[in-house]
């Protein structure tokens, strides 16, 4: 159990440290900024990377809406679920706190929003709490979707990182504008720690959402993905 | 059949979502959009990630262009057309309603043309209805030709959502200019049906087209691919 | 030979449409243009596609210097190189002609220099005619390394695609700016035919280079690719 | 062992030319420029791309850190350990040489920082020496991380190159800005040596960052990531 909490620390930190480390230190750079499409391929190499080199120890989850979406399908022992969950959200913390150390170390430093998730006004588009509450739920619905069929017996060993890491990239491609994407509780809470006020008072919706969206995965992938 | 159509309807709900979505909500999006290029990647990667979660259940298809080119070319049964070719419509039709309800939370909204297909005035560079059809034949004889290649024996299981999908990349990366990029005729009926007008009156080509060029690469394939 | 000769057609007609047809269509198009990030994946994901379609039949050249450099490796019978070379300056050709017809469906239409490759003045960025030879002959070198490498039996089945296609990404990445890049006399030689003038005079170039480069990597990878 | 080193030369040759070469080259490049995305991809896909190549003969380290982190974690024999890291070199300085040769062929020649690496004033963001310091350390510890993991008998043959390139990526996504990203002492030494001045009074950072991260990576392996 070490060696799975462990690398699910690693896993995470690397999510938060590659997804939102891009997002702060990249997107806007002037004239070369790699923008949205570079934020959305930075989220999607994390789990690409990491799925390969340690999935096969702790299945590679790094986010608590998939542990709790592979637990509903039953892929995934319940009783494990805290220890998973603990160690995503302290791995992302800990990410969080080692970006906020770079960021900050130049001159004229620009947090901006620090990669936090928000809605209304936080929205990087303005949408609204609605429009965000649909967005998170229906990503996560499908990623865990993907997820699910992906890992399943049917596919041969070893596609299912490219389909999971490039399903992250997809749904960012869709929803920065609108939530900056989260589908990831323990990813949300790492930046709002540090960004603190409105990140923090807005942090629930990006732990119901995604965990509703995933368990919907879980119960429809038990209806049309399993063999009778 | 029931997880059949069920995973046709999702998948092809996954692309209009994935796809158009990316279109509406992310690629004009200030200083940062993913752009043209975002979109094609958005659109290829939908049906790589869905082709490896359902692709073992019902194929895969998510476009009636492709069942019907698979059809023509042996590889599928025609009884089952009718039923996939629906679930199809209706899954992207869905999706269309549900990024309906996501781009219009905001509130100054900007649909623009909503990522329908369009001809003429509505090309989005301006194209004539020729070299739209031209563009949506070529394009979907090399979509079907692709995915009759690499799905067929000879290559190693596990590639073929690969290939297929960063085919639809690339066709998407040639052609948005010219007819926002269609080569699915269920992905074309979602978007008209909620913008109407012109969308509807030039909904034809995308039926034509697609299916002319799916029909050409299925009796090709029967010629050059398969030994004899 | 029939189907290896037509899928040698097919193929590099894709090579030309989809990565010349990005270039012409989408790589500058206001606002949300592809650039020359997305014409890369454009060439490169040709040819990954059309590899993992038709790879199993005729090996999946699509270009005069792959077949010469595997032939001078002795992984392709001299025998068939006329052929193949035909086959694929003709589906050059055609593809050149096809996109002629789309890029001029507008009313005003800009072909600029409808992706023919040049030096000197006719260079992207300005490059020398030396500077074009030196990258023409390295890069060419390094593709052919890359086939016979990723080809070799050592390799798992199956990825060689994955290899080559993205090595032509990386190649457009690199000198789209000094030649517009070739590495292929049959892409370039369709292109130069509907140019004409300029494109035709330096046409030689990109016959002469890119052999240099195939014919020093097949030596090569003979020292220091093989078993002893 | 002479083969091991002819390709771990030509290797580390294709990484600066691909990686240094796309951004000296094509990154700034007017209106239609790759960005720091499309460096990102270049430095990624000339390892994805070789290791595929010559992965089988050398291991395609092409970089000392790699060589050192896995002769910490016991995957490589020490005794190679000055062998490889002078053929990295050599091929570093030769593949910066050409370079050269190339980004001079024109008339307004703007070499800029020809890709050297550095902080304080010669980061490209302006980070300082102790965020250039953390960056480099924990990026090429991950690096190291996922090289160990998805090379290790769990994961199915062949997804290793795509897991170790697309992490280069991924890591130059995030750290462009900061230190225009070395994680490699081999590609900072080829630079520095033609830029002189700064380069090379700040070359020390690029040398023993990247070690450090690569030996903790080797000790962290070995504790979370092998069976008891």
């Amino acid at each position: 159990m070490f060696r799975k909490l462990s690398t699910e620390f690693l896993g995470t930190f690397w999510l938060v440290l590659g997804g939102c480390g891009s997002a702060v230190l990249a997107a806007a750079f002037p004239q070369v900024g790699i923008g949205l499409l570079g934020v959305s391929f930075a989220f999607g190499l994390t789990v690409l990377t990491m799925a390969y080199a340690v999935g096969g120890i702790s299945g590679g989850h790094f986010n608590p809406a998939v542990s709790v979406g592979l637990a509903v399908a039953g892929k995934f022992p319940t009783s494990r679920l805290i220890g998973y969950i603990v160690a995503q959200v302290a791995g992302a913390i800990v990410a969080a706190a080692v970006l906020y150390v770079i960021a900050t170390g130049k001159a004229d430093v620009q947090l901006g929003g620090f990669a936090a998730n928000g809605y209304g006004e936080h929205s990087p588009g303005g949408y609204s709490l609605m429009a965000a509450l649909v967005t998170e739920i229906v990503m996560t619905f499908f990623f865990l979707f993907i997820i699910l069929g992906s890992t399943h017996g049917r596919v041969p060993a070893g596609f299912a990182p490219i389909a999971i890491g490039l399903a992250l990239t997809l749904i960012h491609l869709v929803s920065i504008p609108v939530t900056n994407t989260s589908v990831n509780p323990a990813r949300s809470t790492g930046q709002a720690l540090f960004v603190g006020d409105w990140a923090l008072s807005q942090l629930w919706l990006f732990w119901v959402a995604p965990l509703i969206g995933a368990v919907i995965a879980g119960v429809v992938w038990k209806i049309v993905g399993e063999e009778d």
